[in-house]
């Protein structure tokens, strides 16, 4: 990578732990943390002291300073001479992550594979794909004629550890904290020890190698002159127990391993297998088409995407939880219908198993009202909430943690309507995607309950609507609903009338219809079909030709100009409907219109910031990545637009990552390349779009 | 309390679940934490929104400001006037901590008990003893003529709350996080909300009385004008499953609670019984001859020693654990001979239970050496680790998680033969107040070869023993053994020849004679008295003349005046052997020198500070308060000394902890009055003794 970029944190998970090995950033704190929404305020050594008793280090911990060499004094015995590496090649790939400088490499290996469907797969494929760990390859290669001792060790204030006991003939050595975290190898030359610090340590304070006071812990590796070493190492998680309050849950892997100590057995037995897995999603991504910093991206988001994923198990079934990043709300809904398209290619069952604890636990019959008449309620309909929880608190029934009432189009409004398309969104693409005829069967009623409470916030009153939402849900209590975007301004905030979620709606009714028409429920597609012309009308209309595009939103708060506008057409795209998107289908004038639109917003007068970085929305300084690489894939793939300087525009939002959000791996919300908000978010994977342009 | 020194940390603590609601320092954070050592870093509101909508507030919480009115911004939505109570009464009892501003006060109610003897009691009183909670009282009084919201809320960044879902009749309202902490009250006023911050809540940001997304969480109380209300509130800590490593085990009260709901509701239906109990305390204490500052100092040690209890179970049984206040050390054996007074009194099976875990887990035999030939070994004999591990890991057999090897007479050094003495200590006055005979038989042989492990310390071959320590056990690997006062200077830090150390191994061969003469064995009772003897008569042969006093190491390391050569005198006395400690008995000549030690030195030449405190060592400006109290009470209650200017310094020493201190409630060691190590320390509890003058 290039040198000013090569720091900058990275989640390095396992699938479904909840848990990540978050290093890369220089200085920074980091570490092994444990349903976290941020780094672990920890800190990484990886290096080695020379036979000149310099102690020479990666700089991933707080306080390394970009300089050559230095005195520290710690803990008041050591005074060892310092050295930071300051040249570090990274190599970032799919699914390896490599460091390397003189005499030392590694590189942390975090393969993924979709997930068996665990009411059908093989014990032995679900406890390969739920193990949590995390594997190393450390390599020291000592061309110098004195001996060396390499490390390998991890730091936190609050960390006090144990050495592992040895389970027999598996010759595991390494250390565990509070039987959580832990790291071990079967490498004859490494030693566990703990100390106050690796220099405390090397400065042999004491003659204790694992001295339990101390808050450092890990791998000592003899590496003799002349030699070169290679170390395979694990690094493993384990919560036990319920972890999840309201309705308790206990990890799925609990049901696979039945501690630390079995995860890192298993980790360290089964290494090469991992390892080529990784090779080949490195392989993968290489050998696609994607130029190198849209490669970046789809690496990024992967892991920032399995860092935040949660696979429970009820003590019946599986339970499959992404948690929003740094909020770690649970199942955030309009986060799903993003994330989406990866979980389909993946591993499609978790995205039905989704839906379904939405239906079970997470929808509701809702009354509306007009804004112009707040205080008359009419029948509403099924709708889902925004999320299912916080921070493994699981909700109450038919509430989100984050929807608050009250509260007109500002942040913590309800999301009702956006819920309801996202809901119906995600399960249209899902049966289209799978033919999952069943749970089509299934879901039957509750899309025809959809389609009509999708009508009744057009207009209670049929003769009334004109395709677009005009009536609140009375959860907000006489306020305003609010979409996605809930902190930027009312050209993408507000719902109501807004042209972003007319578009979501006009997939919605597609998706109702098509799957109505496949389960040969002519009359409902017909009625779905009905208002998505009118719907599609309505937007047509709404391209204003002295403006150049159709305002954002529609009632006239807003006349911005919003990329979003696009966004829906990768729904009935993805479902294989592409005489939906066509300019030559039923939808023509509105695909036309859209071109027209996007064409004429795409520069810098309206939504491309200076350096051909996407700007969501003309009036606001403020956009969501993983929304620019869905506009993308729909604008370039969908619309068939040719756009210039897309490389610049990928390599723009890579240094949004790189540079912009070093420390946040990886972040959604950016203003002008400042990570804003959604740090450590696990939305951006919308660019696996990519792979199939 | 007077008026400058009435804000100050205190542990709030139930008995034996290492959790404490801390609070009570001026704008400092606090809030209930599990298993730490230092306040939880969250804060703390009580108060009450008045008619003006005025946020009246005591200062606990980190930012509080000492000004009348401000007005603050939080969260972008509140900006409600704030007024912090400057003027507080505190009335801080023994069991019982009361704080009262104008139109609202609130007693935090800790009561204390014998906890029974597991084994022996019944289901019912142990419960009862094992219970998790902290209780309160909180009134408020409105005399205005506009209604009030009170509240009483907590908050930590990290913390994300449930409203409690009430069992059924019990009417509990209240919020939990992580089923680990929560608040309950059955008072109908009170109504459960978490949100943002109070002022979000109290500002009506939403209408959701329970935000999920917020990191505050408590109890609303409506009071209405001219109203007084007093709400009773349960504080509850739970943590289920194993806590500790390397052996596993669960807290004791996991055994007769299910969880956190089952604690609140038990605590809520067991208020009066509690609060009656600390009632009792109150007055015990209030009723004894201590002048204030004592009062308040064995309040503060006793708050703080139940802050670092952990009564755990192992699947077949009790395991008694203190942890060493900040730096979580377990059952520290330094420590628990020094609590022995207060466990004596109030859970002589807690003194048993530790001394057990000792011999089975934590005793070893070791080998010895001369320092003047450390190459050479010598058989030593039996001795004790320093403890049993840190932070609910248990130490390898045989191993501390402190001591480390390699190191001459400097912190992390070996404790070997202060240890030793230790467990003889505690065994001895353990069997003389008890009685327990079977204890005393099953010890025989173990008390036996504690003897030959002392006198092989002292010199290997019988003839050269001149009756104190003058050999190093070999685990130090040719370094130096060192004292529980380990930082300090060679004056108390050294163990070699040190008079403070041989003090305790005169109290110890007394000890072990006292045992033997009581099972009949004669001929070891009279190899102690001989080493008693020996001992005895080089002590008083070392009082220097040309000095006035003995000095501190008798191997001319160290000729400081210090108190603690007075200490050892505490374990015959209590034991009962007062002619040992009579200027008239066999050791006339020894208690004769301590007196004119002790008269020489305490003094501003040497041992005390210009305020009246007392300093341990007139070489070192570093004394623990623990020791302090207990030298105060050898002093004056065995050596019947005439001490003037007593009140002056307990006044100084209770200026320590709550000028000093105040943010570390309570700290044992001190440099001039500021803390400088073992904050949040159990130890103190030595001024138990005093009740006995």
């Amino acid at each position: 990578m290039e040198q000013n970029q090569q720091f900058f944190h990275a989640h390095h998970s396992p699938m479904g732990a909840l848990a990540s090995f978050t290093v890369g950033e220089f200085g920074a704190h980091g570490g092994m943390g444990l349903e976290l929404g941020a780094p672990y305020a920890g800190n990484v050594f990886i290096g080695y002291q020379d036979g000149e008793g310099v102690v020479n280090a990666f700089p991933f911990y707080k306080g390394a300073k970009d300089q050559s060499e230095r005195y520290v004094q710690k803990d008041d015995v050591s005074s060892l001479k310092e050295h930071i590496f300051e040249d570090v090649n990274r190599d970032y790939r799919w699914a390896t992550d490599g460091f390397a400088a003189p005499g030392i490499s590694f590189k942390i290996i975090t393969p993924f594979f979709d997930i068996p469907d665990p009411q059908l797969a093989q014990q032995q494929k679900l406890q390969q794909a739920c193990c949590p760990a995390v594997y190393v390859e450390l390599t020291f290669d000592n061309t110098s004629d004195q001996d060396w001792t390499g490390f390998f060790a991890l730091q936190g204030d609050e960390l006090r550890w144990n050495k592992l006991i040895d389970g027999g003939e598996q010759g595991l050595v390494g250390v565990s904290c509070r039987d959580q975290i832990g790291i071990a190898s079967q490498h004859p030359n490494a030693r566990a020890f703990s100390h106050f610090s690796v220099q405390s340590a090397l400065s042999k304070m004491g003659n204790n190698e694992c001295f339990m006071l101390g808050p450092t812990a890990g791998l000592m590796i003899d590496v003799k002159a002349g030699e070169k070493v290679t170390v395979p190492l694990v690094l493993g998680f384990y919560l036990a127990g319920n972890v999840t309050y309201n309705r308790a849950m206990q990890y799925y892997y609990t049901q696979h391993f039945t501690g630390l100590q079995q995860v890192l057995a298993y980790a360290v037995n089964h290494f090469d297998d991992y390892a080529a897995i990784a090779q080949q999603n490195d392989q993968q991504l290489a050998a696609s088409k994607l130029n190198q910093h849209q490669q970046f991206l789809v690496a990024h988001a992967t892991r920032s995407y399995y860092g935040s994923t949660q696979w429970l198990f009820d003590g019946t079934e599986s339970v499959w939880v992404v948690n929003e990043g740094e909020y770690l709300m649970m199942n955030t809904l309009d986060l799903t219908v993003d994330m989406l398209f990866f979980e389909l290619q993946q591993n499609p069952w978790t995205v039905k198993n989704t839906l379904e604890q939405f239906v079970n636990h997470y929808s509701f019959y809702d009354e509306i009202f007009h804004p112009d008449q707040p205080e008359k309620n009419y029948r509403g309909g099924i709708s889902f909430t925004h999320d299912m929880g916080v921070a493994n608190n699981w909700s109450p029934k038919g509430q989100s943690s984050y929807e608050m009432a009250g509260l007109d189009r500002a942040c913590f409004s309800h999301m009702t309507y956006e819920q309801l398309t996202n809901w119906v969104l995600c399960c249209g693409v899902y049966i289209s995607k799978t033919g999952d005829a069943q749970f089509a069967t299934e879901q039957r009623g509750r899309l025809i309950d959809c389609l009509q409470s999708l009508l009744n916030r057009d207009h209670p009153d049929a003769e009334k609507r004109d395709g677009i939402m005009s009536f609140e849900s009375a959860r907000t209590e006489q306020g305003g609903e609010i979409t996605t975007y809930d902190s930027l301004d009312h050209s993408l905030g507000q719902a109501r009338g807004n042209i972003y979620l007319a578009g979501k709606s006009w997939a919605a009714y597609l998706a109702i219809a098509k799957v109505m028409q496949d389960l040969g429920e002519q009359q409902q597609a017909e009625l779905a079909l009905t208002a998505a012309q009118r719907c599609a009308d309505k937007l047509a209309d709404s391209l204003d030709p002295q403006l150049g595009y159709i305002p954002a939103v529609l009632d006239g708060h807003s006349s911005s100009a919003i990329i979003p506008a696009i966004e829906a057409l990768v729904y009935p795209y993805e479902m294989g409907l592409l005489d939906a998107v066509s300019e030559q289908g039923p939808y023509a004038r509105y695909i036309s219109a859209l071109k027209t639109h996007f064409s004429f917003i795409l520069n810098e007068n309206y939504c491309l910031y200076a350096d051909g970085a996407w700007k969501l929305s003309s009036t606001a300084d403020n956009s969501w990545v993983s929304k620019i690489y869905l506009n993308q894939y729909v604008a370039r793939k969908v619309l068939k637009l040719d756009i210039a300087d897309n490389v610049a525009s990928d390599a723009a939002h890579q240094r949004w990552q790189t540079i912009g959000a070093s420390q946040h791996a990886c972040c959604d919300q950016f203003s002008s390349g400042k990570p804003i908000g959604s740090l450590y978010y696990p939305r951006c994977v919308t660019n696996i779009l990519w792979l199939q342009e």
